[in-house]
């Protein structure tokens, strides 16, 4: 079972970036469980034009982007709250997924968690992010998992200081992995 | 009362560009109502990405977009649907305007309304945009509007070829300027 | 495969019990599928008051749906729209049935289908329904069905009369159950 | 101006009750603002049922709300989260309101407010709660304020202890109230 993780933020210092990572390393020891990760940032999407996309297609980073979420069987995702809901440059990466078709994201799982410096850990975003995901046909798991005070979350190494907290990110992997497996 | 117009995609053609510019024309007869259209396109906002902001500061078409918000009494924003929700293109629009204090769209009234090809006339999206602008403290007018079939709605010279559709339009518009006048 | 079927609302003339039980004609001839009825007006559920629970105890109508629940594979709700929104009704009930342990809801599949006399068939209802849903842990099925013109949709037999959109509603059962089979 | 005020709960030592009442005390000061509160439980509103509207008609405890909103010139509601979402008590009333004309919610300002025992104060229910109530045409303020582990914010005459917290629903009441007697 493959899963592709990658987080709805940018910039290399990204807490959800360091907070999929860390959900990748727990993955690591499972047997049968295979994960890969994708930066967004060098796959340099533009903001959704439909002229531009006339003219010149699906960009190449988009096409990338499908064909990892084609070949996974699941996906994680690791998401900040811009504005208490989705970035917009993570909905705009869905926005041009979905004019690829098959629409790579149609019946793949999804685990949503969220990293924000905030107080709320990102949970407004994860309950608002679903509807984009669920509309194109994505199975996204019901739980979620918000991480608060990411700027204090993480060690050097990147691993969470908090071992109630990876303990409770590892068992919702568990119960993720689990699921999708099953169907 | 100085009320900014625009549209939440970028292509020419674009349905929400026509029914913003025929929402304009409904208002222009108004006495002391004056309109403003602001296309996004030329104002080239890239995808948001924190280093480049710490690189190179808030994008020269965001200033501009922040600028006229904050001269401006009261929004109109037509917004497409992609995916069930907010257009990417929209929310980026919204997350880089956060970036600049005082944030702009704090305290602006807005009315929003959508036209879409679809039968539902983008309906989700109209009650699932309105959370970023409402976070950031917009105030968002309760009614809105939602344009249905929006590729045979309009005729050559950009006016709703319905007449009900118009007068529906113009005394949402009645309601919404009545509204925003006395707050 | 057993799946509870219910409506959200409680009045005999219900349009939304009458999709329901479109549902499960269709759904009648499937190999190894077997449905079930539960009509709500019966079990008398009255509003939550956490008073009344103390005093009482959870209701008897609401230990009989949740057992009902426990002992379905999988979920069928028809919901109207009140107000852009899940009815009140069957938030109560949710309310309710998440006081009884383990929560029945939680890991169950859900079907969410939508009929009212309105042009939009309930879709506001369909997306804001989910999230109660999904916060007690039930995988709640992506694709959705609103039935537009509910009080002209059925014949005095209580079929649709629309020969496509019974064929739209059959072709989406099959989807789920394939699903909710796998899963 | 006048503010009613209620808590979208009905048992007796109800949190949202006493936050309700925390932000009455608060309010008591200001020059030519009044407020009354509203207990919902003696109100006795059952859950809906068109059958029993058409039967005995709109019950009399609907009423009596329904002619309070309809005196006052603004509302603040403190909600529980039930689910992660609007109390199905709260939107059962909303739905029973909704059915006597002129709707007494459409125009009304309204602040909501949460107190709720867990670490997020019920800020899920917050933004979920909302879109009913702008369906109906209330003016959601678009701040809220939820208050986190509630069991232990109150002393014992009622008052919230910490001073900080107090001073900043003190500080949205005077936003609050400022744009609802400007509007």
């Amino acid at each position: 079972m493959k899963i592709l993780v990658f987080a709805g933020s940018l910039r290399k210092g990204s807490y959800n970036k360091r907070f999929a990572r860390e959900a990748m390393r727990l993955l690591a020891g499972r047997p049968g469980v295979e994960t890969e990760f994708v930066d967004l940032q060098p796959l340099a999407i533009p903001v959704y034009d439909g002229d531009l996309e006339e003219a010149s297609g699906v960009p190449a980073g988009v096409k990338t982007l499908s064909d990892k979420i084609l070949a996974a069987d699941a996906l994680l995702i690791s998401t900040p709250e811009y504005n208490g809901s989705i970035p917009g440059i993570l909905k705009n990466t869905v926005d041009w997924l979905s004019r690829l078709k098959p629409v790579s994201l149609s019946g793949k799982h999804l685990l949503m968690i969220a990293a924000s410096p905030g107080a709320l850990g990102g949970i407004r975003s994860l309950w608002h992010s679903r509807q984009p995901f669920e509309v194109l046909g994505t199975h996204v798991f019901p739980e979620v998992l918000a991480l608060p005070l990411a700027h204090q979350a993480f060690d050097e190494g990147g691993k969470l200081k908090d071992p109630k907290l990876a303990e409770r990110l590892s068992a919702l992997l568990d119960r993720y992995v689990a699921h999708a497996r099953k169907a």
